[in-house]
């Protein structure tokens, strides 16, 4: 059994930015990823308020960071999912789909995943019309009709994005007033993408893939159907704690990591940053902030330094 | 009086991030620097560690975020200091030294200053000799001798830079340990920076400018004079909190403002992020997620959306 300082679990800003620190810092330190490195941020299309890139792709961005990472030798493992943990002990077990792992700390930053709609239809037409991923599947839709549902900030970004690309972009809400930043609403409202308010989506119709959205608007009680050639879904997000659940930590109705200001579980020496954590600003900032700082914390965890508070 | 939704006091990297996420959510806020943007990272020689940026200029890294904000029209009043504050009403007063203004909400982002050593010479040779800042000073020490002071990054940043300048540079730290990153350590081993353990300086000697430091072992008891043409200060920071402490902010033993995970301070309506904060960890990605954190509660705080946990 391979044995670290610090395993980091997830290598999207918040993991990626715990492994710099623990590397640099002179920690035994592994990051285990499922997929590739970059989380849910490389799925971003533009990402304008990480300071210091005024405006950037999600994927760039997250290039940018692995890249560093590489600079000061950062491990990564990558297409390499963890299935099991043991974290009550001095000594943490991960165990992943290719083999196991003991550290004297662990960081979750395994993120989060895109919440589904729910609805008849969905999973039917999903990759055939259906998707949660503007900057992935948008070049599909050129010249097409698309409806980008959702009220946050990943709503609004994927309907500027798309405007750049589909004939005709609309946006449906739920609610009354989008959650988004107002820069980005200026910008919708500028690309003339139609907001539908109070719009929720009833089901999702097609033949061999997407042709119409059943609308149901909760403030007049009506329903029609609308003709659009592909749906993009972004409401919310459900975190990638299960492991960590089954383990023993600490989460919130929603399933999100309970932390301190120092990003700490309920289990010594098992910490979690970023999207995976009940922090609702999720934000690649944060998710830096809350990396850096679990990484300090392991290291004082591991290294009990003088100045360490314990 | 200037009416304001949101006042962030301090250009540096939490402030500049504090009104980014401020004026792109549609607050009316205002920036106010004392004297120009930058804070206490323009300061840095050398940052390795903000993510997306493998190696950088202090003064690069916030020239850049400045830039951001720029960008996105972020008003910045700067060479314009807070003397006074009154933070209990709802409506939140700021005096500064050219005029008044009020506001829904207040992030203090004023950072810290440099502490200094308090021994005898240090302010009779400043500016002489005696310095806090390796990036500001370093290049009228061009093949001359220097000690640098202080055992954290910021000592062992200092002393890497100087060591492409000076003739010879020394570390002293009171210590048998450096708190800096190791990664800092190995280059400083590297560039051959001797480092003086166990080492306090009790005075600095010196007739038009500094000529030697007396220098105690505090392991064998000795005091010895060192012949050295410059003395760099990186032994911590003191918060620029007085304002605020005075208007009833809540600090910890060291005058650092105290927040939850949520930057609040004691006084609704009031936030706090990055260097000032009882935050143990003082880098640049930290105050960067404190102040995404901070406008963010800010902004649930004035507009009160759906989603504002209160």
């Amino acid at each position: 059994m391979e044995s670290w300082d610090l395993i980091i679990i997830g290598a999207g800003p918040a993991g990626l930015t715990a492994g710099l620190y623990g590397v640099r810092s002179g920690l035994k330190t592994l990051v285990i990823e499922e997929k590739i490195p970059g989380g849910a941020a490389a799925d971003a299309p533009l990402i304008e308020n990480y300071p210091g890139f005024p405006s950037v792709s999600g994927q760039e961005l997250v290039a940018k960071m692995v890249e560093h990472c590489e600079k000061f030798k950062v491990p990564i493992k990558q297409f390499e999912k963890v299935v099991g943990m043991k974290l009550t002990g001095e000594k943490k077990l991960i165990q992943t789909e290719q083999g196991e792992y003991e550290a004297s700390a662990v960081i979750i930053a395994s993120g989060c995943n895109r919440r589904e709609l729910n609805v008849p239809g969905e999973s039917e037409f999903r990759g055939k019309g259906v998707s949660y991923c503007a900057v992935c599947d948008g070049a599909f839709f050129k010249g097409k009709s698309v409806l980008v549902v959702g009220g946050g900030n990943s709503a609004a970004i994927s309907a500027i994005y798309l405007s750049n690309i589909a004939s005709e972009v609309k946006l449906a809400h739920r609610r009354e007033r989008l959650r988004a930043e107002e820069a980005y609403v200026r910008e919708l409202l500028e690309r003339k993408v139609e907001i539908l308010w109070n719009t929720e989506v009833k089901e999702i119709r097609g033949d061999t893939r997407v042709r119409s959205v059943l609308l149901f608007n909760n403030k007049t009680g009506e329903t029609k159907e609308v003709k659009i050639d592909g749906i993009f879904v972004q409401v919310g997000e459900v975190p990638n704690s299960q492991p960590a659940r089954e383990a023993g930590v600490a989460v919130d109705a929603g399933g999100f990591i309970i932390v301190d200001s120092r990003q700490r579980t309920n289990i010594p020496g098992v910490y979690a940053a970023g999207d995976v954590t009940a922090t609702p600003v999720k934000q690649v900032g944060v998710a830096v902030g809350q990396g850096i700082i679990a990484a300090m914390e392991a290291f004082g965890h591991i290294k009990k330094p003088y100045y360490y508070p314990g």
